[in-house]
């Protein structure tokens, strides 16, 4: 739930005026997403969202996100456009942030994701990265491997609070992960947070992925294990394997995993874990009282990082081994 | 910043089914509005928004609150007509609350009104005033004179930690307000709580006029004195003389004001600013501190209660004597 910069009506008919969008109609706040301020922006001329982003979203990294949506979108992915302004612009300021307009998407996400949504939303995830295989820019990912001991350094305290010795336990774990940690597998640029509220459907069919502000370059399998960890697990860290099935069928109808791939995704869906639960507790850790977000709840993936731990090949989540 | 009340996929289609609208395309939590949960739904057939009425929204008003908008449109005004399921009724239940569909509205509501907005939004009132003549249901003011006492003693506390000693001006306030009261005015339906975020603008023409929650019966001049304080006057409390008599004059276009209304002004003006100035005190005592609202301050209404204690006549507003 997040608006936290109010644009007004002389604000957006000023900033419209430099696209060739039509006529504002109405400009309402998105309760939904808790980065940015997201609008609603109609025009006489059709839908769009215009995006303010703010402070945790960096500025340097805007071009290439924003050339990602529009390199995939190009290739008939259902992502958002962004819009270019009459001056070829597609990143602009208003109130001071850096904002971007961009083409809306319709439909919703799934609230109780099945197999079938499993499926195409792994299909999906593998378009994604055999399309951005032509993409030039490059950002490495902030939230990978090394960042996560420095996550944990600022948030021990926290995670003590949810269970003693915790801090200690993800130490250990994170030290695990590092000595297994699976190199040279096929690489390009990801996701990175394909989450169901980040897929929207339509009559079953996928009609929108949004959120591309994780998006970087790391393992193709990695991006795989988070997703599997986002659809595919129950509240208490056990594997759907009906979902988990449908969602690698999905992905390798697309684009198959090699044999070193199928090895690491244990190692990679443990990690993939740990990245949620350490960004939870930094945030639990991070977010004010008062904040207009709500804190997500860091031990639903210390539960699914557990489970990881105790899984011997991609069987134990009913893939074909 | 309001969304209250989460409906997912699954639940908005089974909802949607009820009335003749189309396929559900996409449903998005509008963060503008404190009292109610909105959703921009919107079909293949339109827009609309889908609101679930929270607790401070009495579920046995909402026939007349649905009624009135629907007398109104049916009239002529931009106002959202509740829309009628196959059954016939507009109103029925989602998430345990009681929701309705209403036609989406275009435009946008001024930041920084000016006269031409003014007169606009008098004509609007007048107009209002003149289409609820035909309209049979009924339902008082609860938030009226004789409810304003009620709402200091509940508040006194947080009156003085604003000012030392405010509470015993306040309620010495509340003493002349009774004493000064005006009878027999016009009077019929009026809107309430006609402020500038209720009220939509398309190229300086109104196109909407929304939340009709606080509407009742009671003197027309009332709620022309309501629409005054939040229009035309300084955050100081000071009156914007051309903003005032811009709207009185859009009024009048409509509805002239008789003697005994013109008269009787300065008191409900003071009035009308008391009646925000408790409600926001008694919200302002209310709202915990983690709540995802923000909080609107008590004393701007105080300042201008301050100013029409020393108005002699409607000229010092601006207006024709």
């Amino acid at each position: 739930m997040a608006v936290y910069t109010d644009v007004g009506d002389a604000e957006i008919a000023a900033f419209a005026a430099a696209y060739d969008i039509g006529r504002v109609i109405s400009l309402k706040g998105i309760a939904e997403g808790v980065e940015n301020t997201n609008y609603a922006l109609t025009t006489d001329r059709g839908a769009y969202v215009l995006t303010l982003y703010e402070r945790r979203t960096a500025a340097q990294d805007l071009p290439y996100f924003l050339g990602l949506m529009e390199h995939l979108a190009a290739a008939g992915l259902p992502c958002p456009t962004p819009v270019r302004g009459r001056d070829g612009e597609c990143l602009r300021t208003l109130k001071g942030r850096p904002a971007a307009v961009l083409t809306w998407l319709g439909g919703l996400w799934p609230r109780d994701p099945g197999p079938a949504h499993c499926r195409a939303v792994g299909a999906a995830l593998a378009r994604v990265h055999r399309a951005g295989q032509g993409y030039a820019m490059t950002r490495a990912n902030t939230l990978s491997l090394t960042a996560w001991p420095g996550l944990l350094a600022q948030a021990r305290a926290v995670a003590d609070g949810f269970d003693d010795g915790l801090a200690d336990r993800a130490e250990a774990t994170l030290e695990v992960l590092a000595a297994a940690w699976p190199k040279d597998l096929p690489r390009g640029h990801i996701h990175g947070d394909l989450f169901p509220d980040n897929v929207f459907f339509t009559d079953g069919r996928i009609t929108g992925l949004i959120d591309f502000y994780f998006a970087c370059e790391d393992d193709f399998a990695y991006d795989l294990a988070v997703t599997l960890n986002a659809w595919a697990f129950a509240a208490d860290g056990s594997v759907l394997r009906g979902h988990a099935r449908a969602l690698a069928d999905g992905y390798e109808s697309v684009r198959p995993l090699c044999a070193a791939e199928r090895a690491a995704l244990p190692v990679l869906c443990r990690g993939a874990a740990m990245r949620f639960f350490l960004t939870r507790l930094f945030d639990w850790a991070n977010t004010p009282d008062g904040a207009l977000v709500v804190r997500r709840d860091p031990m639903e993936y210390w539960r699914r990082a557990q489970f990881h731990a105790g899984v011997r090949d991609v069987g134990d989540y009913g893939l074909t081994p």
